[in-house]
């Protein structure tokens, strides 16, 4: 049974016009395939989309990439979308391992949104703020790295502030209450995010840069 | 009232022999002082200095200096120490301001436990952490600069983040829930901390360090 919506879910992506296929072609020419100079926003591990979704239709003078492994995860924001006419969102079905075989340095922000956590110490690696990721990022990023992370894990909230820390990134902004901080910081709520929200959990935010 | 509390406070302090007088004339000397040269650790706002104090019984191999304001805060930490006799501790009745003027370039830790938070904007200055205090440190400390701070104040630990990151700091220990962390985090809990933790209340923890 699992089988079958995983292979539906193939089939459904395959014909999706927000779907990139073979990405890699695209390496160091993402700007052509959106047909404009824009900024190019990452996420990874975009899950249902939501969130993607959202910025893309927030922001349209910034083009979108939502990266994800599961194509029965893609299915939901394909199904989303067939509502919309988004010129700045691409989707790719992809482990994002292999980012840097798909972008060359052409890449402004990336978003970490409510990421896999990771808590076993074997697992570190695996992590999207671990140094095996934030060495992949630099072969992506332009001169300015940038990168958005929300979670509500506090333990890889902490391992991303150490991370990054060790890494040389500097802290722009960091809450740790979003939902009851003072400041206004910019924050784009998924339903998912909205019940958070209700009950009361905390959620972490982190906007972090490097410069030269 | 509270007048004649202050007098007796400074005369009670005076006559102890953990308290320095004219503390400036010990600059770039203080090894002099302890009659070894461990390393100094500062404490600012040491408050009634229970954390200083069991610092100062637990590594005896360390000098430690505590820094306070208030006259009538440093009694408590005197009257306490009547009963010890501890050859690596100075208590210094002083505007953490003016730590310049005390100490040259032989500072190896600075801790700033449960600091007063100062949340207005017009008060930033006046947090341990601002960068007008970290331009003050980068005078007192040795080559390697080393900051550990601990409160309960989600503001003010959030505000340290992003100052300490600015300022080229990297963090080698960050911890968002003290008391519920699952690594082991060296902690020395007053009585103070002990009903915090009763409470349920999260302290935040970071271990801080710049090095060339």
């Amino acid at each position: 049974m699992q089988y079958n919506v995983v292979k539906n879910a193939d089939l459904i992506i395959k014909k999706s016009p927000y779907v990139v296929q073979n990405a890699s072609k695209y390496k160091n020419r993402w700007h052509e395939l959106f047909k404009n100079n824009n900024p190019i926003h990452l996420e990874l591990g975009m899950g249902r989309g939501d969130s993607i979704i959202h910025m893309a239709m927030k922001e349209p003078n910034v083009n979108f990439i939502g990266v994800e492994l599961y194509a029965s995860q893609i299915v939901s924001a394909v199904v989303q979308l067939k509502r919309f006419n988004l010129n700045n969102l691409k989707l790719i079905c992809m482990d994002a391992m292999d980012i840097d075989n798909v972008f060359g340095r052409e890449i402004d922000t990336i978003y970490l949104t409510f990421s896999e956590p990771w808590p076993k110490p074997q697992d570190e690696k695996k992590r999207f703020t671990s140094p095996v990721y934030l060495k992949k990022y630099d072969k992506i990023f332009k001169r300015r790295k940038h990168i958005i992370l929300k979670t509500d894990n506090r333990g890889l909230f902490a391992y991303s502030l150490e991370s990054l820390s060790k890494y040389w990134y500097t802290f722009n902004t960091v809450s740790l209450n979003l939902h009851k901080d003072e400041r206004h910081i910019p924050n784009i709520m998924t339903d998912f995010e909205q019940n958070y929200r209700k009950e009361g959990r905390t959620i972490y935010y982190l906007d972090a840069y490097y410069e030269d």
